[in-house]
């Protein structure tokens, strides 16, 4: 079977499935399109479906061409799992998030296997797309399948090939980020080669499963502890009066040996926060801890207190509570230039601020609304930046640094501003940094 | 007085005095040589003084012509600082080492201070080059100098530059690396930047004195952090059966937010397992704990031990006991290229050894003996790589990769290698990764 998937891949006779169909799924299948294949879609919500089936784009940090050349291209979205039988190719591309014990919660994983596997036949390849822990891929994917009487291997072909999305990252398209792909067995890798190697400039092989999988979860650790450190290292320069971002700067001068990451009010997204525990649950099994990435959650996720304790010693300097003052909160989003709000420390922050009584307002050219915030103190929906606005507000608190903000405007018109991204260089009498 | 030093400088006028030879001495005196100063250097040991006054270079990582050439432009190495007269930049290159319990000793600056300033006169710029904690130059070595009824600012000047030597990497000279400057005054600074300015390619002008401290830190405890974490990663990894250096090869394929460091026996040299540890102490002032410092200390300097648990369990596999058996260990400089052994971990190995009565050969381009470890089983000086050689050992530690070191010869010819630094790509029978 192995010289027919391999042969129709050539011949772009394939039909690529996508299960999954979020910010790792639809660039996927826009990449897959573009390079003449068929592409079908699958997502359990008929609202997301329905949406793409009419070229519409549910995410906003994707450029609109994205699902219109698609479509044009060919592309189906369908909540009909039966579509499964016409794919060659099946990419699962769901969540795999934390449970609220910080365990793994690979049920979406799960789910979609079950969903797939009753339509699985000889012939077809099948890939998981996202993070996880070592031996997922083997211990978890495999004998799902092994249950079909389907040889992997020899009938089907089962890799492990992990995203490397960076929403919000124009520097690099899918294309130019090398892809790591791992399989079962050599057949199988090479079969995941096959089907990468069509989309991307560069696929790296890699010699297991577990192997690729940890690699994913590495560079997801690398960036958590970085930037827990610069967090920890933030808080003691803040008490030494010694501005870190100044600090960073000027070791980042360095040719070699240091690259610079930056603090922030606490850390968010789907991948930094989440993925490490994946490695943390799994070390256990093992009778290790990791303990790199524990410290690294404990300082991240006490930022955001840490902001406020700034937010409130900054207030009571100017002789005000928190409780009835007006503050307005800019970006809510977790990262520059995209509206994803999933574990943004902003949202955070603007809870604690709301639980203290203070009357709060955001504004995020990314997002419009934040409606399941309830609090009658609590404006919503995004407000425009006019200086008027900025000057009514006894505080503004800068979680996120959108390019799209006018920072001069935005010092010029506030009374007082807490600056979490070192956005302001040098000193101004109303910023503060945090 | 600014205007004159500033004259001297554009000059080359100036004569500049280097207190402290070593490795970060001696390639500034080569560096201001070079550009047309006058060179002074002060050191307190005769022996050395003689053998540099001699044209003979005795540090090993050092290109020969260091030295040649600084004598040929004028260099004249001294053990009297009465020469400090003469001086008009005093630039203090002396070791910021540990005391035993980790805490910042810096005895060897305020001896420096303590002898030069008997001759510190009106005109002249003090530089501290020296890795220490932030506000040691507002707090030590200013102090100092104001007991001198001089005017710091005005009458000399009092400058902090921090050294980035690098040794053994060919790819930067110290011209191609900005170096950062701060003064205890704006004049101090301006100062500064002219006489750095003079011999490198970027100076990198830092708001204050801690500021620049602290970025000499952070470069470190960057690197001693994301160390401490792949050693961490590789004691997982090898429970789990995964190469981590395959881990690390293929993150690093993401042509962003993921930078490799690799992980080894453990950590050596003057810098990295040293200069963090002055910050933990500083911090400790402020009721802060540098918990990230802490735990690479924790796990980098455990890494001998775990090198060597696994030396134990791979002789106990072929049925020998440690006691008796014959063990080379290659390389014994704490870095590849160098012939430096402080805080060598292969030190700690080889110790570890003799300690259960192995007996322990070694061999290293760039050292000829060690004649200070005593010990009736040790040969103490290299042996020279010859198959027979090797074949004749029960186990070869490979703990520091020279490039010198013929790595295809080592491994066909040992019965088997320990390899701590992921020499050896791919599995080989007789190759047990550590």
């Amino acid at each position: 079977m192995k010289r027919e998937i391999i042969q129709k891949l050539s011949n772009r006779n394939a039909t690529i499935g996508i299960i999954g169909l979020g910010y790792i799924g639809l660039p996927l299948v826009h990449r897959f399109s573009s390079e003449g294949y068929k592409v079908i879609g699958i997502d359990i919500s008929k609202e997301k479906v329905d949406s793409l089936n009419e070229g519409e784009n549910y995410i906003q940090h994707l450029p609109e061409f994205v699902i219109k050349e698609s479509i044009a291209n060919g592309f189906i979205a369908s909540i009909d799992y039966e579509m499964v039988k016409e794919m060659d190719v099946i990419i699962i591309c769901v969540p795999t998030p934390l449970s609220p014990n910080k365990d793994p919660d690979l049920s979406f994983v799960k789910a979609a296997l079950d969903s797939i596997a009753p339509f699985l036949r000889r012939g077809q390849a099948v890939s998981l797309e996202s993070t996880t822990y070592p031996f997922t891929t083997r211990d978890v994917v495999l004998p799902k399948i092994n249950e079909l009487n389907l040889e992997v291997g020899r009938d089907i072909f089962l890799i492990y090939s992990p995203e490397r999305e960076d929403p919000g990252n124009a520097k690099f398209s899918i294309r130019e980020i090398p892809k790591l792909v791992s399989g079962i067995s050599s057949d199988c890798l090479e079969v995941g080669i096959k089907i990468f190697g069509s989309i991307v400039d560069e696929v790296i092989p890699v010699s297991s499963t577990q192997t690729a999988e940890m690699a994913k979860l590495l560079e997801n650790i690398h960036r958590a502890v970085n930037i827990g450190l610069v967090n920890e290292m933030k808080m003691l320069c803040d008490r030494m009066d010694i501005d870190i971002h100044e600090v960073i700067d000027a070791a980042a001068s360095k040719p070699f040996g240091f690259t610079p990451y930056y603090p922030g009010p606490g850390l968010g997204g789907h991948c930094i926060p989440i993925d490490p525990f994946y490695l943390t649950w799994k070390a256990k099994e093992y009778g290790l801890n990791t303990k790199f990435i524990e410290l690294a959650g404990e300082i991240n996720e006490n930022m955001p207190q840490w902001v406020f304790s700034k937010v409130i010693n900054s207030m009571n300097d100017d002789r005000k509570p928190i409780a009835g003052s007006n503050i307005l909160v800019l970006g809510v989003a977790y990262k520059k230039n995209v509206g994803d709000l999933r574990e943004s420390p902003a949202l955070e922050i603007i809870d604690l601020l709301l639980s203290k009584g203070a009357i709060v307002e955001f504004s995020d050219p990314f997002v419009e609304n934040l409606s399941f915030i309830q609090n009658n103190n609590f404006l919503d929906k995004s407000v425009h930046l006019e200086p008027d606005v900025l000057s009514s507000k006894d505080l503004v608190i800068f979680t996120t640094d959108h390019d799209e903000f006018d920072k001069d405007m935005i010092r010029e018109n506030s009374k007082k501003i807490i600056d979490t991204r070192g956005i302001y260089k040098g000193s101004f009498i109303n910023v503060v940094k945090a």
